[in-house]
């Protein structure tokens, strides 16, 4: 067996004692007789795992006490609706920054429900920087201001949580959760999908600050209702149990990699060198203003465009695979999240090189 | 490792030779040098891994191909809300059989849509038997007729697909899909989560006529509106994978089970077995009409009600878990799903006995 180093950008690469781990109790977890997937998710099995990756959550994430966490189904795009729904309560407006495709299409759905202000674009310039603070309008009567800190399709990432002028703050940390420290405190709301850093697809947390919560606007269904789900433990109803267990066994590896501070040092150090190898050659490049480079997801062209198919079924041969660019921008991209061994980026730097040599 | 049996309602037991699978393959699919769960779902592995899923589940139910299968999350309890909101169309009430706690679940849900007309209830009788087809009263002015075909809570089971008097035919088919062969031509709508005949909890399978859907009432969020999915083969956004695998798991299993009709003749055994135990001794009963038991979940009673905690605990110690009733209603329940090996079913057959011998 070779493992492959997978720049996929979601669901993307997992650690491998993560995935050994949880091959190791497929059949009987802890002597129980049960794989998780079996489990009862009201009996005491199930409740100790549900509760452990909770408790790890708040520790990595260091969550208030006054936060609920939820663990829910159907990924960011649901929370598109649910938030909004649920955030709303006697507003008619919501704030949007505009940073790219993901934060477009959290708008799009917003705007059914509310009106929808943008607070900034940068539309403009393609997607390649983030607006300056100053130049940002927050309607002082929105709801919620949004952003997204991470833009996995156009690689743009907020390096600072952003000041929302006394609104409640929401981001989608879909794509740069757990890659950094961040001050919960500081928001309303985060919502992230866990297939880039969290585990398998299937499963989305939510952090709301529970004061926020309670009131829905009409016709929201009620597995929309955060405060139902908040108020039952997250088991209003049966939750998917088993990608629940593997969200907490990567919490559990993450811990031991020095948590949030310690990854984040490893995810600098495999960004940096990453971003030195585009630029140092004219062969590569990457078009986003470097005060927003995302460390998670590094999109790159070649000079000759043609040459990117070739560029990408050559490393697919090499190992190093998923390297196409989303299907609306094209080009190349590299997902680099946690799991992704410093050895891998090495090992691209160097197709990269190589590959220059014989076609540049 | 001693395997138990789990006699849970959902999420419950999973063939073992699944799990044997899963685990063989979860470091590296077919050569791939990656987990399914790493895998992109645009990728072409897990496009093979899915489309064989579909083809597997439509064999064994002969799926008509007028007739689109979601692969969904968010549970049955999603699709109480789902339905009405896309298959009222320009209708403003729609019709249900009350036969149980989930039916009940399903109308108080719709009820925030539609007018909700009940075609007949047994609440009267407490919920054991399915009230005659001959006295329901069918609005034929509603969207739809909804039923539950087996109530997981209750352990109520129709044993035919009732006519509905021309009307689209909805069916909550969680706890009894794949256990029995069943006309889908028959019917507007099945839904089911897995966790209970098909897989781990955290998909939901939905097979839908395609004339039915694409109009959905004002406020549906998008991830709720079936012909969106059905528009992208079930990836409008990141479905759920790795359950997406499982599941296929399970229905490659079930084929080598002789299909539908195999299992089912498994399950006429184990649940004819089950329920003359019961019969025979006057120190255990079940309510339920003999018409309309169900061969999935057999609730029952002892006749000293005192006693009903220690069988549950002392079953426990001899490997025969998860067999307390549902928190709503107490007592008994021995859920016995496609998966419950016949063997676990001699086993309780054989505990109860001797726990009779030895309290009776």
């Amino acid at each position: 067996m070779t493992r492959i180093y997978n720049f996929s950008a979601g669901p993307s690469m997992l650690p491998e004692a993560v995935l050994r781990r949880a091959g190791e109790d497929i059949l009987d977890w802890g002597g129980s007789g049960m794989s998780v997937m079996e489990m009862s998710h009201r009996g005491k099995h199930f409740g100790a795992i549900a509760e452990r990756a909770e408790a790890d959550l708040r520790e990595l994430l260091a969550i208030p006490p006054e936060y609920k966490v939820l663990f829910l189904q159907g990924g960011a795009t649901a929370q598109f609706a649910m938030v909004p729904m649920n955030l709303l309560r006697d507003r008619t407006a919501a704030c949007y920054v505009d940073t790219g495709i993901w934060s477009g299409k959290a708008m799009e759905e917003a705007s059914r429900y509310c009106q929808v202000g943008v607070a900034a674009t940068a539309k403009a310039g393609g997607f390649t920087t983030v607006p300056p603070r100053s130049e940002w309008r927050i309607d002082s009567e929105a709801a919620y201001l949004h952003y997204t800190s991470n833009e996995t399709i156009n690689g743009v990432e907020f390096q600072d949580v952003p000041d929302s002028a006394g609104l409640p703050l929401v981001c989608d940390m879909s794509s740069n959760i757990l890659s950094r420290p961040v001050d919960v405190s500081r928001f309303g709301l985060i919502y992230a999908g866990a297939q880039k850093n969290m585990g398998p697809a299937g499963i989305t947390v939510v952090i709301v600050r529970e004061d926020l919560i309670g009131k829905t606007i009409p016709g929201t269904p009620t597995v929309f209702d955060y405060k139902k789900h908040a108020d039952n433990g997250s088991m209003l109803n049966t939750p998917p149990t088993y990608i629940w267990y593997l969200l907490g066994l990567v919490l559990d590896w993450l811990k031991q990699q020095g948590g949030v501070a310690g990854i984040e040092a490893q995810n600098i150090r495999k960004a940096q060198k990453l971003y030195a190898a585009i630029d140092a050659s004219a062969f590569y490049s990457n078009p986003i203003d470097p005060a927003f480079r995302s460390r998670m997801n590094v999109p790159f062209r070649l000079a000759d465009a043609g040459l990117e198919k070739i560029f990408a079924a050559e490393a697919a041969g090499h190992g190093l695979v998923a390297l196409e660019g989303h299907r609306s921008v094209g080009g190349l991209r590299a997902s680099i999240y946690n799991a992704m061994p410093e050895a891998g980026v090495d090992a691209l730097i160097a197709f990269m090189a190589d590959f220059e040599r014989r076609y540049g």
